[in-house]
């Protein structure tokens, strides 16, 4: 079927890239961490419109006109998560309820609205050494692990470990060990309410991860999985339905609780 | 190994007993829905401690004291949602990662508390009408049906139906149909950070469920699976281990992260 | 990326049809269920190449060959579970762990090739009465219920009831209830080795649910789901890896274990 | 409620025991494995009956008699999974289905029943050079995960790595990572029918893994969480009810499908 292009928007707090820390993120991120996820996005995905925000963007980048035309959000954020307007914060869960995909990146982890999706602390353990990272894949059928060697290695990066307080995932996809001998479950999906979500932990300001192509073909990978192009945005409702009232409906009379 | 007994709160918003909403509810709850419930788990539970709470008393009867001292906590609320303060609902979600169980109990599908343990809408469609409710068991080796009918038959209830925005439960141990046709998913395990959560939608303010004998004893089977009586109340945290730190911690020396 | 068109393979044990059982089989489906499957299919997925094979054919139709050059299998069988060859269903069960993907379809619930795949007796409760099947979707984010009415009404159909005595399901997307009030875990999927599977229960050889709009829909979502077109037939093996191996595999040298 | 001991059966093949292969196989396991294995559950369940049987024994020890009267077995087997008789593995295989607790070892990813239960190759990577395998909790409200260190630390151990062709576990509990680098989902429970299973990956012929007091733990954990000691011994099966059939079982008259 003939379908409109993707459409993108990678969100990063863009913090680290102005303060300069570390010193050397203008070196491997000339253009943001932003800019090297949306460059590696329009490679594996051509056809797709993708585009990037920042916090200091007005509204962050995230008004209601913008997320009622994107298809799926990425979100990068790390030193700035407090300065994330409540009000956006609400509007990113209730369009993610409705049918955005998500991609949580990395330190999102902690994001307040990954936080609100999840329930949970999204804590974790870390310790940042450059330790090499290999994310072995455990579910192979997944459609996120198309293509994608087992295992990637990262040669170095943050090292994130377990106890990974989120809810237990609908698929593990990647399971990371490190240098370390810690281990991390780095690729994990949900859904809630009408949307996608998937969380994938490699990626740092400080080591040029979303640089390295095998990296960038998870992301377009996950992005494909969590885009619902097709569906209109509108998030689960409370319904008080008659008895039989589907009978009706499925003579095509009207409206009806309940419709994917 | 011998265990102090568990100790049971059973919390009821107590409106609509206070209201006579409907004017039956003192004849069928005469104690009150709380009263209904508390009978049948001492009944089950004969070595437990099992009091009550209710909206009205001093801080909801949610005390930081009292909560440090249960082992899992039971839910009914419906009208008065919105009463409930948010310091008291941020206590009741702490004390649930931290490792307090939780059993949210039919209209408490909407309570703020379960909305941000699930991070969804928790909408669901209703009637109530009085429909016969089957609830059949689809997992029968979780020890939350262990000695229930299948179907179990609940004469009257109010409908609850599909789609019943939720995250995927851990565990899917009941789903319900009703005498309209519809389906629900009416009884779900999650967990979430170290605390265990279980749903269960049939018992109403309407009609008399929480006096039927396989009623009480889900609600009993549910409060031994969500108990951790040996376990310390804390939630996960963040942490920033040293290299190696196991290494230290296997020789016994002192505390470690990611502890469970 | 142009993609080469999927390759279907409708299987039918076709016993119905050649018995005329019941007398009016050959009314509703002069084509066979798998002429009426098949035609549903190609409506939805013009691009496919959409073929049909019986238990009749020479090796059942299931050849080497042609399991090699097949992306999705479905699966209705009935009467003649026991008469298909052990040696066919060896064959069938390797492809599917290598990456093939299978539908199966209502009574194939007890074919030997997913009793295999699952492990489990795969028995239920059955009743056949035309009695009035709704199923609901509960997993509104899931590929296969794009589009899908909710309910989606199959007018006249068997009962299949609870318990099902299946894994639990990797996604459960529909559940049915019907006139007599039972209920059923009735749209399932699972992976096993490479292969991705889906249970769909409605369908039978006594009531042309096969040529519903919404039916055909379902069927054509769930092939597109179970396909991986570009994945090698190869199942999961073991292998014996030396220390450090995948730092050779990374700089691109030759064959490696583990990889999806 | 007062309840009879569990009953616990410790199965080993015995074949490297009696092969003295490793040869220092006498020296850590004066006993054999199962002699281990059984003194450590006799430890954390005092209360329980704990036995043993071997290949040798007539029909493996695994008599009809013998299995009826079992609440869990383990097993442990690794060269000779060939020489297990079919008609033994059917019988287990039923046991399962109806009901007995199954725990299933190392090498044990191989053994014919485990294989049938899965429905797939459970193949996976290894290697045997003593690396330091780390245990760590990823499911910290699991009742199998309680007072287990995390990481649990296994000296030396052979090394199981990723892809582990399973079907996904109902829980993850544990996820190893070696010195090498690999990763390994190293405890996982599913259920089949109405028994439970865990698989438990660390425990090998050439190390002392099952004298360390963490394993044996964990292993008691599993037995008391797989045992279903006041459940019948039948396994599911299809049954025709009546239109309303429950109606008349709700009246207490006689049998009744579908009851768990």
């Amino acid at each position: 079927m003939p379908e409109s292009p993707l459409r993108i928007l990678v969100w990063n707090e863009g913090v680290h890239e102005e303060l300069a820390e570390p010193e050397h993120i203008g070196e491997i991120y000339p253009e943001g961490m932003h800019g090297a996820i949306a460059a590696g996005l329009r490679k594996h995905l051509p056809e797709a419109e993708v585009a990037t925000a920042t916090l200091s963007d007005v509204e962050h980048g995230l008004t209601e006109e913008r997320l009622a035309r994107t298809d799926v959000l990425l979100w990068w954020g790390h030193r700035a998560h407090d300065d994330v307007g409540e009000e956006i914060v609400d509007r990113v869960h209730r369009h993610v309820l409705a049918g955005m995909g998500l991609l949580v990146l990395h330190s999102g982890h902690f994001a307040k609205v990954f936080q609100r999706l999840m329930g949970t602390t999204c804590s974790l353990a870390w310790r940042n050494r450059g330790e090499r990272e290999l994310v072995w894949t455990v579910n192979p059928t997944h459609p996120i692990a198309e293509g994608i060697p087992n295992p990637l290695i990262v040669p170095e990066q943050e090292m994130y470990g377990e106890f990974f307080d989120v809810p237990e995932p609908e698929s593990l996809i990647f399971i990371s060990s490190f240098a370390g001998g810690e281990v991390f479950r780095s690729g994990l999906t949900y859904s809630r309410g009408h949307g996608r979500i998937f969380y994938f932990s490699p990626g740092d300001q400080d080591y040029p991860v979303y640089h390295q192509a095998e990296i960038q073909r998870v992301l377009a990978n996950g992005v494909r999985w969590a885009a619902r192009p097709g569906h209109g945005r509108e998030a689960p409702a409370v319904s008080n339905p008659a008895h039989g009232w589907f009978d009706e409906s499925h003579a095509g009379a009207g409206a009806s609780p309940g419709n994917s």
